[in-house]
């Protein structure tokens, strides 16, 4: 869990979450990514520029706080919505370590977890309220609102992992979760790239 | 977090919790710590001894599940009560890893973490549902149920942290929780050593 600290560097601290939603009394970042950042993310580019045309605005955000050598942990909240036939989603991203595991907890909504190794290992699990997800630290992660109201979970993984995004941006997701008949759908990503 | 792990060693996996009263659907282990395993622990043995007479009980429990190479979940339930004139507690103990932090989230109940270094400092925060605190790893930790009903928390540390209860029990904790005209009250443990 990192190397070299100091033993004066940290002392005990504490916060507050509210269970009902998810929302930190105190964080160290909050982090919002709009629909422009995420283009090259999404299987339909298109649908994207077609909604930028109107404004762009926030998919997801979270609020993290971060300890040096030791864990980073925080609450993401992705809004409903859809970005052409595509459930909004998160980026997502390896983490650079392998051995760097991450435990979501589901507080609301209702998602997808996606995962995928770099061997092409796929998994698909729910996130909801309660559930808990081990992503071990060679799994790439994307979540999904499937829902109708904003989804939002609590992540602890360590604050030495690192974020590969590129890969994802470059190569894709194996597989993608849209909207048909009204009704979640896991189907091959036309823009996966081995 | 962990070193020499096999790639193909693990996979994804998935648990529920119960987020109003801690249950885990799916668990590797139950340790349940009896009231004769703390006498070492009481600042009070005598009443410990008193209380036997009349038969053992399981002052605390918890539930987990442990991922080698990369953390332990779980969430332990303290049960109300006395020994003594102290409040029913954990053991408490050290990581063998000072870079081996923990994450404790309320969920249930009304409790305070003792915490303290080897150099003396000493923190007491308090545990309820909703309040996070975050454990440097090179803080013993302990945790006392001052309310009427179970104490519930849920806990996140790596693996690999290991445990040391010899030097609590060897020394003991600086100060302790009693129970004085109906209050908690925390107080210099008369059997700690330096």
């Amino acid at each position: 869990m990192g190397f070299g600290r100091g033993f004066d560097s940290r002392i005990p601290t504490q916060t507050l979450i509210d269970l009902t939603n998810g929302m930190l009394l105190r964080y160290d970042r909050n982090v919002k990514v709009k629909l422009s950042d995420l283009k090259p993310f999404a299987s339909d580019p298109k649908a994207v520029d077609e909604i930028l045309k109107t404004g762009d605005h926030v998919v997801y955000e979270y609020y993290e706080n971060v300890v040096e050598g030791g864990f980073i942990y925080g609450v993401t909240i992705i809004y409903p919505g859809l970005i052409g036939e595509e459930y909004n989603f998160t980026r997502g991203h390896y983490h650079l370590r392998g051995d760097a595991d991450e435990i979501y907890i589901g507080i609301k909504g209702k998602g997808l977890l996606l995962m995928q190794d770099k061997r092409g290992d796929f998994y698909s699990y729910p996130i909801e309220r309660g559930y808990i997800v081990y992503i071990p630290g060679e799994y790439a992660h994307r979540t999904v609102n499937i829902g109708e109201e904003p989804l939002i979970f609590l992540y602890i993984y360590p604050a030495n992992a690192g974020h590969d995004y590129e890969s994802i941006k470059m190569k894709g997701f194996k597989k993608v979760i849209l909207r048909r008949d009204g009704k979640p759908i896991l189907v091959d990503n036309p823009r996966y790239r081995e």
